[in-house]
């Protein structure tokens, strides 16, 4: 099996594997068939080089002449983004960002499934948002039961952050997803990634006062803490 | 004036100034005068080499056994990230998401203040959220006056994106924040970036399946697409 490979794909190749996953999903409901790396890469925002290149860290190369085989290679993106099973997500923190998280559609597709939403304040405990009720995150450990195939969503303040990243760690998730403005730390196994609102205004910003150093950078699509 | 050469500063530089600058202000705040570049990166979560190096690129050096001045070094930083001045924010599309956004104070501090909430739906229109109406996105030229030290926050589905994108490009946005999961095109002179809650799951599911290529990724911050 391939899979059994120590394999390095690059992080930038993996962050575009979610567009080329969504363009691919796009082609294949639409009926297409086979697609070049130059649709895939207007499509994905990135050049048809990139697109070859990022493909070939799959082992994939499309047929000269034709490209790729939609099917083949969404299933192949798929499996290797780990959508051939379902991931639970939990999240933390219901305030207005917990609330707009859980009633995002995206939070509750491509194999992704909200199981339940947490909270400290017993304001919020027992109330419903899309159905799921808002509980106490000291059920952590018992709704996720060790699942490593399920990721948390901190979305709490970050004067809270690292002790609710502690409790889902405590609680066997195997990714964390955090939104709150705090740098946190996380056993090895866990994989952590970090979205932070002020971050992006603040790099935004940077690039408009200096247009030269956004010259060459790779895609619009931004890379990286 | 060093600003006026151009300075090409990687992007993941770019993208952990905000951190840095975060770290420094609890710093200065806390009224800690110096700072090492250990605990800097301690603070950042990343190495001290990594901190050094980061901020040659801003042609700061440390002083030897003491480490760097904090609020010179915040003031530095601050000026680099174009915080010395102050930075519109608009959101267009208030669903829950444009609601959880206009209510962060995370989009109203650091020097970015939103000043106008837009939808296309009559039934948003003239509702007030956090002391702002909801204009109709017709407003965005009119609100905007062509003012580049502004961002425009896209929160509506991706069927419109693209849409809402071109009205704040003719409005004169220097920058977009793009919360829709869509590939945007916009001209060069304006600034994109992307945040895609659905990519950000997928990249951790990959890591999860995948441990064995998330060792030595570079930090915990994600890398966006």
């Amino acid at each position: 099996m391939a899979d059994r490979f120590v394999r390095r794909i690059p992080e930038p190749t993996v962050v575009r594997l979610p567009v080329y996953q969504r363009a691919l999903l796009a082609l294949s409901t639409g009926g297409v068939s086979t697609v070049s790396s130059a649709e895939l890469a207007a499509a994905a925002g990135v050049n048809a080089a990139k697109v070859r290149k990022d493909l070939s860290h799959l082992g994939t190369y499309g047929t000269p002449g034709t490209g790729y085989d939609v099917n083949f290679l969404l299933g192949q993106v798929r499996r290797e983004l780990g959508l051939d099973r379902e991931w639970q997500v939990v999240i933390v923190g219901m305030g207005s960002l917990g609330h707009a998280l859980a009633r995002s559609q995206r939070f509750s597709t491509q194999n992704f499934r909200a199981i339940a939403l947490f909270d400290i304040d017993p304001v919020r405990i027992g109330e419903e948002v899309e159905g799921l009720p808002v509980r106490h995150v000291s059920e952590l450990s018992a709704v996720l039961a060790g699942n490593s195939r399920s990721i948390g969503v901190i979305a709490c303040p970050a004067s809270s952050a690292q002790e609710v990243c502690d409790r889902l760690v405590d609680a066997g998730v195997g990714a964390i997803l955090n939104f709150a403005p705090a740098v946190l730390t996380v056993t090895q196994s866990v994989q952590l990634r970090q979205v932070d609102f002020s971050v992006e205004l603040q790099v935004l910003a940077f690039y408009v006062v200096h247009p030269e150093a956004a010259v060459g950078t790779e895609d619009a699509f931004s890379s990286g803490l």
